[in-house]
């Protein structure tokens, strides 16, 4: 079956019951799925390996995870809702009085009808979330947490595919796969990275190759990294972690890299002085993988893109992130603009005036007015300012495309916008004035 | 006979009637009359030649151009006035109605007694340009066109000429001599590039070289830089193109060159930051020969120098453009003050401390007050602050004159006046306590 | 016996009286004094040698100075007060009226009873210091002027003395030790430096090491350079003279070194963007011996710290600089506030993340909460706040130590302070995922 965007939403709805964590069957499964429309190349590290600083963990297999209160009516259900579990849960099969059962328990006392999302990934332990509301009304007495769960040497898998371009230098999108069931800060990332790819293998004219990538959050992008931050440091040119694009932000929002001066940086520091998109600096406080990529050991150029940031909406990590909070449309509009910006991005570089002794005789080639003086013109004033304007943008390409500028550093000197040179640049190079300079980055060069 | 300014207004009159275009005889005869108070070494590109992009276009020679209405009276004659005729037009003998005839027709509803400037180098066409006045009052009828021109292989002349310094690095002043009889916007730059030659040649001291040059614009400028581009790329430290330096404007304009650096980029921004000049940033939209010297093959530090700027001026590009509205004496003015510029630039440049080695003995050499102590000099406060100022220039000369800095840079990161640091440069260098630096600068390098 | 901040006042009181000048015996016991708590290699010029542009003077040799009136009484006498004589007068015993003497008398009209200071170092003369009151109501009459002095050679002496530290990279603190009875303008500083030593040599975990200087300002500072620039060139990492650090000004002022761009400059920026101290940019005009460490053929980093800046209280170069407006008490503030700006200066360099592949597992270190959920924690919203600060100085400092940003560099960056990355750093460097770069500079690299 082909992809199209109408796929969205029973994908969405195929993915978002899977138990998810950073290794181990639900992370495989929801690969597979996603798999049937992108040519993912499957990759494992296996647990315990040594992942520079951090070890592969073991896998979390859970078939039941119960929570009974005194009078036998259950409090929790990881069948009821994959959230109840804290993720990474130890088995138990105790009972226990309420006072010593609290320290095991989440809940949200702002949002009482909540279940909050909690994990303990590297420190043994087990736990359950519920609703703050049913939380406040448990009674006292006698209580029975039973957890079915294992940790098993297994894998941390991820996957990832290329989209060649004319260039060897290549933008990396990636998102994560390792939450339970929620929608925002989960599924819409994966999913509108799918959308991207289809968009993007349909251009018949890509400058850069698009690397797109799925893994688990922190542990599995060290993994991708142990294997393959050589040949990145050799030949991305940008990238950006998809996160969070559902939502009802109007505007994308872009967290820069740590260098802060990728060509993808550029690009959307123009976009942001138009109001277009918005901006943040790089920080390694908070945000997605682009932590990892960014740091000093690595230097590599990953942002990060978001419509209703990590933590700037009420149902961040808990129940209320669902598909209604997100929105299937809302994910067809960020491949929308995300492919638009892409687009900007293909012509943001830099490029070379391939008759660059003196101003080309545009005239010869119809790039020019023939009648220096166009005064007595039956032309509107604004079919000349229009013209002008014109000419302007033709010089400036020109003047500026030394192989050093690129075209993004060109429009912001020049107070020109990106978007109107695109048909300049390839007017140009259709008259064979100008060529895109996108050597393949050195294998193994620092950035 | 010697030079003296007050042949500028003979050479005027002697220079404005001839018709000059891109190539032929108008532009050798006004080279010659020049070349009689300027040493040019006249070369010449033959039509026909590639030059760069270009190709060096024939000679054209005009005998008659007239335009007959249909009641046998001469509408517009090249007799009356050269601008009469679309530069470069073709020959024709046709006989026409009023509606076919219109397209050839060219006047200024804005202007309507003036005679506007049309040219049609690169794409053959004919035409006259006539005051809009006249053109209203146009009966219907059969006219008559007769141009008796031609297109002859020829050459592009130019010539330049070179007044040596103590360094090979060389400033440029190169203006533009193709433009039928127009004052500002044509004769203005020739004539204030004779004036400063002779000015010039009268300093007993320069540091650079100075090379004057006379060629046709863009076409012409091209013609020179094929012959020449690599000896400037070694050797050029700044210069500007000199034009429009008539006009009632009370500052002169400065347009910066592409990299917006050299030494002359520098001085105008620090007298621009004093008032004395309006500086303008580099554009390939509009101006005039930097726009080739600039371009990113070249990258040359070619500026350009204006009082009543291309455009700024209702004149501009027609007949209304002539001697009254220049201004002879304005001439001597802008001649006055591109001199005093380039004094500055003969000191603006980088010097070495030769006593780098901690603070000079300065009153050995009877440059510091001898007492430490002032307080019980009969000196009146004025004195005391002109004293101390003085040694404040003395001190910040010497303390950053390392072979690095220029000395506008450290006037400006001083807050000092480069003029102030003139007598300054002097002494110091009389002492013994600094010398310029101002190598030769490689040939070939790139800039 | 060991020393103690409580023999400040005892060593003020003995320096105190000694006749002091750029060479000669009251500098020597100066050294003498302050070397009984100094380590100080003592070294010296012989005068009459070359020291760059300048020539190490005689000794200047006195024993009597006293101006006689007609009436026999005695107006200035050098056994009352050593600043009634200028200092380097030459010998002479003359009498002669009071209009041929007023020419070599000096007083402050504004400070009618303040004897000034006055120096003839290198243009040989004499002359007489005394309060503008005493001066005006001189009668007419015969004067004699005696003078025993003499001119021996000698040689100019200082004395240093260095601090190990981790690294040879060398801080600088260097004061003078020239002028005759002065205290804010004279004693503080050596005695400051003094304080600061024994400071320093108590800390057990110094990075850099500490070089302690004392010379007679400029010349001796220029001695001191003939024989050591080289190996400053080399090592020194920043430096600062120590000057008036008495008075009553709140807060310390930093005048920036030449290049404005070494660790300490950085730090002394970063504190005063806090208010916390004031910076002032660097001149060769007026100072101390930085303006010698910053010429052009040295290039050395070197500051200058004051509380009461030289020309900005009444008594300066005055007998009004005694010890009551220094204050004691004010120096022990100044050397407090020296060592806690020196502590700073040991973490404002550059260091190195030894896990530089992605975040550290912080978690397994105790560096990182358990639970990456923390919403169900007994803990206010403060306890949250300061855990989250925390967590960002650690990661801030962990993603930005690369090797090339400096500590204050990336406290700047991240609107940090300086003083609260000190603790995070000692904690990662005890974590074993941070180093010091410390390299000791290369010997003769230029700076």
């Amino acid at each position: 079956m082909a992809y199209s965007d109408g796929l969205l939403e029973p994908l969405f709805d195929e993915l978002y019951p899977i138990c998810r964590s950073i290794a181990g069957p639900g992370l495989r499964r929801s690969l597979d799925i996603l798999g049937r429309f992108l040519p993912l190349q499957r990759e494992s590290i296996a647990s315990g390996s040594a992942v520079f600083d951090w070890q592969a963990p073991p896998e979390w297999h859970v078939r039941t995870g119960r929570l009974t209160g005194p009078d036998g009516r259950v409090v929790a259900d990881f069948r009821d809702h994959n959230l109840h579990l804290v993720s990474y849960s130890e088995p138990v099969d105790v009972r226990l009085p309420l006072t010593r059962l609290q320290p095991h328990l989440h809940s949200l006392p702002q949002l009482p009808d909540a279940i909050p999302y909690a994990t303990s990934y590297y420190h043994r332990n087990w736990g359950f979330c519920l609703p703050h509301r049913v939380r406040q009304a448990l009674p006292d007495g006698e209580y029975h947490a039973y957890i079915d769960s294992a940790f098993l040497d297994g894998a941390v898998d991820y996957g990832h595919c290329l989209l060649p371009g004319d260039s060897e230098a290549e933008i990396l999108l990636s998102s994560y796969l390792c939450h339970p069931s929620m929608a925002n800060n989960e599924l819409s990332g994966p999913l509108v990275l799918l959308g991207l790819y289809h968009r993007l293998a349909r251009w018949n004219d890509r400058r850069y190759s698009y690397r797109f990538l799925l893994n688990s959050e922190t542990i599995g992008a060290l993994c991708f990294l142990s294997r393959h931050h050589r040949h990145l440091a050799g030949h991305m040119a940008g990238g950006m972690v998809l996160t969070c694009l559902g939502g009802d932000a109007a505007r994308l929002s872009y967290k820069l890299s740590r260098g802060g001066d990728s060509i993808l940086d550029r690009v959307m520091r123009h976009l942001a002085a138009q109001g277009l998109v918005q901006t943040h600096p790089f920080t390694p406080l908070h945000g997605s993988d682009e932590r990892q990529y960014g740091a000093p050991g690595f230097k590599l150029p990953m942002g990060n893109i978001a419509r209703s940031r990590y933590g700037s909406y009420p149902g961040y990590h808990n129940s209320l992130d669902d598909k209604a909070f997100m929105g299937i449309d809302t994910l067809v509009r960020s491949i929308d603009e995300i492919e638009g910006i892409l687009r900007q991005v293909e012509i943001g570089g830099r490029f070379l005036n391939r008759q660059p002794y003196g101003e080309p005789h545009l005239s010869r080639r119809g790039l020019y007015p023939t009648l220096s003086n166009a005064q007595n013109r039956r032309r509107s004033t604004d079919e000349l300012e229009d013209q002008r304007a014109q000419l302007n943008r033709i010089l400036t390409v020109l003047s500026y495309s030394d192989g050093e500028a690129s075209m993004v550093d060109i429009a912001d000197a020049a107070r020109l916008r990106l978007q109107d040179l695109a048909p300049v640049v390839r007017q140009l190079e259709r008259a064979g004035l100008l060529a895109a300079c996108l050597p393949p980055r050195e294998r193994g060069e620092p950035r």
